[in-house]
């Protein structure tokens, strides 16, 4: 993409009103704009970084038998009433509506109870069994504070996915699957090293739900890991007890800020009771469907992402979710040539890049790529043209500019 | 994808309550769900057909120069009051909500204010212009009835794009490149020789603006067709003046129901003026910017393709956006075998493929296949594998089965 085709432009500053880091950062590099406290419009960079983390997302969901659907937000009443969460008391962050003739609505935060009572026209045999739905769609929360940017917003992208199994057994099977669904998605987002499964208070129907947790001094949550085991427990629950059942001590944990990447829970039969979703088993006896909710926050990921590898700079995102791999600076007549061609050949061999064709001084171009945090910037200019070189600079790190022949640049951006 | 992977199933019957015969069908093929009246889930094989005419959309508007965004539904008084079309008499439609703290917020049924705001942080100079920003985003209109199934919903699908130039000299330009890209969307949709370039009423800034109009049975507007001409004027304008305008004669006009497919229209300094969306020019002297905007609502096509081509059997999809091109069919024990391993190749080799792989009598893997409105239902039996020969038949038309050789089946199907 050619920055002069792109309408968006960095910033030195971000509105007044914005305390978040990753809001800040996201404004002043023209990835979001924000609309009103916990509500931000994606610009065409913040889109493509969004839309990268959700198709990570979506193959791993894919790869465990995933069904990709999409809900609606406008919600009836009468869904919700059957498991009590209609109320205002009971679930407090609820946007109401009316429709035209006066009756009431609601935007879902959440989906359990319209996907229960999807469900309950595709199930009714032990032979429809087990199945996943998801989704990725904007929930929306009125929550009563919204400062951490894109961390907790009021209307946000969540991926969620429904199991619906036989019984228990089933159920644990897809839960330790889709547990290491949920790792495969950190590592891809550069994220695996510091995230944990974490052990968090259950409900009826199991003594723990699980909370992938990020190690980031920007998080809100306090989580103790154990690192030897690759698990943390959250505070809710770090006692005497929990720690006998994981068998851990607590001199082997150490307290860590965390930031909540994803939670998957076992709901067992409580909203199949509620909205009444049964099926036939072998013997023929009506069951309950048991189940599980599974998510997954692409847009809380773009802000933690986004803050957490931050630097004084700018912006640095790991290459699986970067909205381009390679930034392209051109320098002078002879650089700018060059760089059209090289452009039309990355882009042609399926290297994205961002190239910067615009009549502006280097200096504002190399300072608008590290803030846009392109994990390399190539300078072409007439002087390196007359060298037969290249300028590689990756973003990470404290690495130096390399001056590279047009062979060893296609190997280092991994094109052989 | 294999049909035993999927959870949803067709039927023969669709709710009591639902009217329309688009909904109808998409509800007993299993493409869609009702959650209320105008508000509609997309279920697996749905969201297939969805996502592929919003593909189609998306890569005619980028090649205009698009830049595509998401902006937000949650909206704030003061940015529409600037229009005065936060008023519920100016603009009927309007859901309301409100913030905890009583603040009142809207769900937008349109874009032009937020994207007028949006664009006041990027546009300063004469440099800065045109660009074309737009979205795919969900609408919510509160719609006193909604009867039309996906043609008229509550909450629907809508690609808008907004044009922002210098003058109306750069708008038209403009207006005439979009005017063709709608047709090209039309035409890759299969409905290239049934749309009609329409004129409609205009505004302060134009005489008219355009609609394009699927002629249809299943159509709600009348409009009068100048077939060699291939364009229409929608009866609302039907006047004198309007044929003369046009250089068309009354006689030469066939009277037609159609379906607003699209619309386009150029705002002038309409929202430039309530918003103050100025620029610098070369000459230094501050004005506003001219608008235009152009609107596609992807799921009301989704509702039209599913209601015009459908048959006594079913859905009808043209191959561009069908959830799979191929619906294959095994019978047997060997059939099943030579089936998988087509399957496979089919898939690798980047034909999309529905694998009917049930223990399901023949007649009714046919019936789903014709229902779902798959382009070629292709048959492996056991008496086939014995012959070397496969069965292949085109769903639109009164194609015969054909029984082809392996080299022949792949030609068919655009393998070669």
């Amino acid at each position: 993409m050619r920055i002069s085709n792109i309408f968006t432009k960095t910033s030195k500053t971000s509105p007044a009103d914005e305390v978040s880091k990753n809001a800040q950062l996201l404004i002043r590099a023209g990835f979001v704009y924000k609309e009103m406290a916990g509500v931000y419009v994606y610009l065409p960079l913040g889109k493509r970084v969004l839309d990268n983390i959700i198709q990570i997302v979506r193959e791993e969901m894919n790869a465990v038998g995933g069904n990709e659907i999409s809900l609606t937000a406008l919600q009836q009443k009468d869904t919700w009433e059957t498991s009590g969460r209609w109320s205002d008391e009971v679930m407090d962050v609820w946007f109401k509506t009316k429709l035209a003739n006066g009756t009431e609505l609601g935007l879902a935060p959440t989906h359990e109870e319209p996907m229960t009572k999807l469900m309950k026209n595709f199930i009714s045999s032990y032979k429809d069994l087990p199945v996943y739905p998801y989704q990725f769609q904007i929930k929306f929360r009125n929550e009563l504070r919204s400062k951490s940017g894109l961390m907790r917003g009021r209307e946000f992208w969540m991926k969620d996915l429904y199991s619906f199994s036989r019984n228990q057994q089933e159920h644990d099977e897809f839960y330790e699957k889709i547990t290491d669904a949920y790792h495969k998605v950190y590592e891809r987002l550069g994220l695996g090293n510091l995230t944990y499964k974490t052990f968090a208070s259950g409900g009826s129907f199991a003594k723990y739900s699980h909370e992938f947790q990020t190690l980031s001094d920007v998080g809100e949550d306090i989580i103790y890991v154990h690192e030897g085991k690759r698990i943390a427990i959250n505070e809710e629950v770090y006692t005497d007890e929990v720690l006998a059942d994981l068998g851990v001590e607590r001199s082997e944990l150490i307290e860590k800020k965390a930031v909540e990447v994803g939670n998957i829970f076992t709901l067992g039969t409580k909203f199949s009771d509620a909205l009444d979703l049964e099926y036939t088993d072998e013997s023929g006896a009506r069951k309950k469907v048991f189940m599980g909710s599974y998510g997954i926050g692409p847009s809380r990921l773009m802000g933690l992402i986004a803050e957490h590898f931050a630097d004084e700079r700018g912006l640095v995102w790991p290459e699986s979710i970067a909205p381009a791999k390679v930034y392209l600076v051109s320098i002078g007549e002879k650089g700018a040539q060059a760089a059209d061609e090289l452009y039309d050949e990355l882009q042609s061999r399926g290297v994205e890049v961002l190239y910067d064709d615009r009549n502006e001084r280097p200096g504002a171009k190399f300072a608008d790529s590290e803030l846009m945090g392109i994990p390399y910037t190539l300078t072409v200019s007439d002087r390196l043209v007359e060298a037969g070189q290249f300028e590689l600079k990756a973003r990470s790190g404290d690495t130096e500019a390399k001056l590279l022949t047009r062979d060893e640049l296609f190997a280092s951006i991994g094109l052989s």
